[in-house]
């Protein structure tokens, strides 16, 4: 199954981050007002501009990007819970 | 009875999603915040922009779509549940 | 005593939806959240937009439409209560 | 003392509104959710529009007309109280 | 000490409104919801409109105006108390 | 240390009201609720237009502003406090 | 690890604030709301104008800015933690 997102939304999928110890240790990031990544998956066509033009998405699929924690509606695909969100509520791309 | 939705309003018709556990029983989903899925039933015209024009509606008769939990209103046609909510309330389209 | 309604508003007069059991009781709705319907009597001449231009309403007195419950004012007229609305609280025409 | 509204505004002197009943005994509507009349007294020179332009109201004085029971500010002239309210307050012109 | 207001705003001198009574005696209107009445004694150049033009104050000194009770900030200038407000409070102009 | 505001924000230095009773005793004005009043140390380029002009602030370095109490944010420059606003916030020039 | 910024947003690192005491003994800045100093480390595109155009941001990568303390949203870099903010939240530029 694969969601084609309508306008200026895209598709996310979360990546968990984790933090790592001194010693090494992962331990999960339990902040919660800290913003959350994920790898762009769909990209809608674009925001319907009220002059009747499209402007495309400053995104692509395979983007790596930090979002919100509350950004975005979960969806179900195929079992995988991906989110869907306006490209409104990236804040950047992770560049590697 | 039909209804022809006013401006950029659709006409879905929900499909209740289903859960298959390991075993294969279908459990319902009960996770109260997952958006759900129907079947695209009438398009209005599209959207009526204020520079006079009209933006059509980026969804057809029979499209799988995905919406919020909360998202349009219920009307009973004909003794059949269905929901009129705008284009703007659609997250996507699911592709099969 | 007749209403010319102004801009983009409408005059509803409400029809009372019945339900009818499977033995052919009829009962009267009660869900108070289900969309009401109604004949428009009256139709205003349109949105004036901020272009100086008039768009007109998509609706005919005659239309059998779809409202939300708490959608309008209410106004008596010739001792007969009507509903004053705007366009945008129209969620569709029923189609015989 | 007369009132020049400015913009949009329009002046509504309220007309007190009676109901009839089957003997013929005037009694006074007392249901405080619905719109009252009143006749317009005095126009202002309409919308100043964001383009620069000036959209007449589509309003005459001596129109009788309906509007929310909260709608206006009361304003007292020569020892009477008039409304002060927007165009957009006003529901609809009653002919006679 | 002069103001001069910026943009669309207007300075008022409160005018204190009474009411006489019957029998000639003058006591001060104590509703406070009704709109109170001041002079204008200075005006801004305009509204600065996104298109790059100024729309000019529909009102000049002297004006004689009506403003809601809550309209504007007390400014004091030269120990008399006077009201900074935009246009838009301005309900109407007072013509003798 | 010099701050550079951006857009249509200027920087005001707050100059203390006084107020002085009959008998020439200065008093602190105390009424929360009154503007105050500052000098413009620094302007900002412009309100930046949807349009993509620029709209020049209607201030300059050196002018006696009034604004009311809780406009801006408080910062400290070189250990003075001064205060960021729009100029939006300016109520008008005070002229000598 | 390099975050791009969407649109009109700005990633700045932000500066601890010092107070010196007249002995010299120096004191973190307790009030709370006071705005914060920060470096620009990365600049979005601008903004996306409704008519299709791109505004420019009007910052660099190294300019010293002022911003209220509860502007941006904390992204944790490398195990450094940077702030994603708006233009629209920058107050101004430090000049040295």
């Amino acid at each position: 199954m694969k969601i084609r997102p309508l306008h200026d939304r895209v598709i996310v999928k979360r990546i968990e981050a984790e933090r790592t110890t001194a010693s090494g240790i992962v331990i999960p990031d339990s902040a919660g007002e800290k913003p959350d990544q994920g790898e762009v998956i769909a990209v809608g066509p674009g925001k319907f501009l009220d002059n009747g033009e499209v402007r495309r998405v400053d995104l692509k699929v395979g983007d790596r990007v930090l979002f919100g924690k509350y950004a975005g509606q979960t969806v179900k695909v195929d079992g995988q819970e991906v989110l869907v969100m306006r490209e409104e509520d990236i804040l950047g791309v992770v560049e590697a």
